[in-house]
């Protein structure tokens, strides 16, 4: 057992927000200001800007309801940033201030709740308290709606993400199908180098709605094959549902949503329309159907109102884990995830992976989970994903409209 | 009291879809099939068209858990269609046929489920009817998001998509607000004439969640004007949240997403891009802000995840009120809506209205409910609205995805 270690700790959010992201941090802080060698429990304002500028709010000042009402309520509720750390070997600048500002507020224990360049963030933080010789166990707390962190099963915020996606989807098909004359729907999902979230709209062909096509950035993407794949399905059909990752490109690497970035519109400004506005337009010139471009945007990523329960109680317990862990002497770890079955049940625990690990790998939908013709995905894809949308979270309602956590964000003099 | 007409009924449906419009269309089933004078209950396959080919479904033949499912299937499940129906002055084919077809099933109660035209629709036939001798009692059941319809308090299907836009609107707000540095987000809401929708956003505001900015068709946009308001609360927040109605147009009553249509992608296909990403690109090189368009698209109006509880409980009264006056001797009316307040409850009650005074008017968000800088709303239109979002449906699921009703739509030989 190691020695106990007291000190505050400080919690950040970085990165693009999720519906979950909030309820890790709720997992971070709630434990944290129940564990006794925890002084203090500091949220950084704006991720590591907040510990850059001094501006840390005290957690220990908030009520209790409001915090877990951070259970339910989407986006990075304590700021988040986009703040790209120097290499410490080139410009040490940053980190000579976060030893300050630690030393300042006698921090101990930096939570890190974020993706991929988060996780690279506290790699380099805790390299440098080591070698400065300051005591402070750093943890990363995974978020993602993308799904593409390295070496656990999953991240939390994908589940709810995939949730959202295929109700909205099934919803779509349903709407898309009344017609006598019928209609080709492109849903443009998020998702720039991995297809987790474009793939769980086939969550959808469950309930008997699903996508008829499905393209991942994981395969090159061939127009020619999509128009034929279209007209055909539409030929057959009277209708075809697709769903795209923003984030398809060619053979050659070059992303298909910029090939429209030459256009502009009747005032000379750059067009804005997205992929699926693309598609849809070259669709139509091929089939002469009425079409419709569909683009999730961020409503996917903060539909906290379609959570998934599995994954705000997993997102819960990654926080919970990182504090449980750090205060046992782990340092320089972020939280993953294992997936086991129980009598054919899905269990997902905790598990501890190597920040340096983390923070420079993607993980893409296996190629053998895609289909032959690389326009929709097979069942070991929807055996992965059905786990991690199931539940319906009871959610917090003031005259039926969501009743998000308020804050008081008491900063610290 | 009227002699009891004994006979076959049929339902149809038409015009765009709700979340809700099936409810409504249960409301008339289940009360027909539970009706002694009521022989048969058809379901018309895609509304009038349906009728016209005698594609009739034999709704009795339906199970009677399936059939309450429809009371949270998005869409229009029997089919819907948009088949404008001559003027029988001058063209009388049609109405001829209905006639021969409503013989052949001795149909003497006929449902249409919709919006304006299908009230001119319903009025044509009911007076063809009329006028050829043969009793048939017409009745309207309304539905539109667009809350347009003349006469009536409110519409089924609006409540249900206000309320969708109220949960996206502040969930997205969350999600705008998270970075230090800010964006601007313009989100493009339905209604092509009357703001109804678009001011809907508003309600996000109940929960500190609301658009800064709110144009509705109902007044002129100046694009000048709108620029300056959006700077200047970009400057002052650092944020600032639009919401639109597709329908905004400028003085001269042509529409502000016209304006783009001139524009080709790299491709030299017409850019399908809408409202939100022209405003958002005007803005941006206006401010030099981050921006984001998000158009609500199809979602809003099939979003029955976030369906209204009040909304699908009147949809199923008012087709359940068009069954009873029907088989009570009434004729050639649509089913309205009358709000009153017992002690300080809201409560909704029915009322007739003749189908002509209907059919051809629209009813508009009155402009003493829109500020006097006409880019916001007025606390009335927020008491008007807030009533009719209320209450969560207990939602059918299925490994945590939407359950719909599965019919068997067997048609009648």
């Amino acid at each position: 057992m190691e020695k106990t270690l007291r000190g505050a700790c400080v919690i950040g959010q970085s990165g693009g927000p999720t519906s979950v992201i909030n309820a890790s941090a709720y997992g971070v802080i709630r434990t944290a200001l129940d564990t006794d060698c925890i002084t203090k429990v500091y949220g950084a304002a704006h991720g590591i800007k907040g510990v850059l500028e001094d501006k840390l709010y005290d957690m220990g000042e908030e009520d209790a309801y409001e915090l877990s009402l951070l259970m339910n309520t989407p986006s990075s509720e304590l700021g988040s940033c986009r703040y790209k750390m120097a290499d410490p070997e080139k410009d040490d600048t940053d980190y000579k201030r976060i030893l300050e500002i630690f030393k300042k507020y006698d921090v101990r224990y930096f939570f890190y709740n974020g993706g991929n360049d988060s996780m690279d963030t506290c790699d380099k933080i805790s390299r440098f308290m080591e070698k400065s010789g300051y005591e402070c166990r750093v943890m990363g707390v995974p978020k993602t709606i993308d799904n593409d962190l390295y070496n656990t099963d999953h991240c939390p915020g994908f589940g709810s993400a995939a949730k959202y996606i295929a109700t909205s989807c099934a919803e779509v098909y349903k709407d898309a199908h009344v017609y006598d004359t019928g209609m080709i729907v492109i849903i443009e999902i998020m998702g720039r180098h991995a297809g987790w979230l474009a793939a769980s709209a086939a969550l959808a062909g469950l309930v008997g709605c699903g996508p008829d096509l499905i393209y991942l950035p994981e395969t090159d993407f061939d127009m020619d094959k999509f128009l034929a794949d279209a007209s055909r399905i539409y030929k057959e059909k009277g209708n075809c549902i697709v769903a795209v990752s923003e984030g398809i490109h060619y053979a050659d690497g070059s992303f298909v949503s910029e090939a429209k970035t030459s256009a502009t519109d009747g005032f000379g400004h750059a067009q804005l329309g997205g992929l699926a506005s693309l598609l849809a337009s070259v669709v139509k010139e091929k089939t002469g159907a009425k079409v419709r471009g569909i683009e999730l945007s961020l409503l996917q990523r903060c539909g906290a109102h379609l959570a998934s329960e599995t994954d705000i109680e997993e997102a819960v317990m990654s926080g919970m884990a990182a504090v449980e862990n750090a205060v046992n002497g782990i340092t320089d770890k972020m939280v993953g995830f294992e997936r086991s079955y129980e009598d054919g049940q899905y269990v997902c625990k905790t598990k501890l992976l190597p920040l340096t690990d983390v923070a420079n790998t993607e993980k893409k939908v296996p190629i053998e989970w895609i289909n032959a013709a690389h326009n929709g995905v097979e069942k070991p894809f929807i055996d992965y994903v059905l786990p991690l949308i199931q539940g319906e979270p009871k959610l917090p309602k003031e005259d039926s409209l969501p009743r998000f956590a308020k804050l008081k964000k008491v900063l610290v003099k």
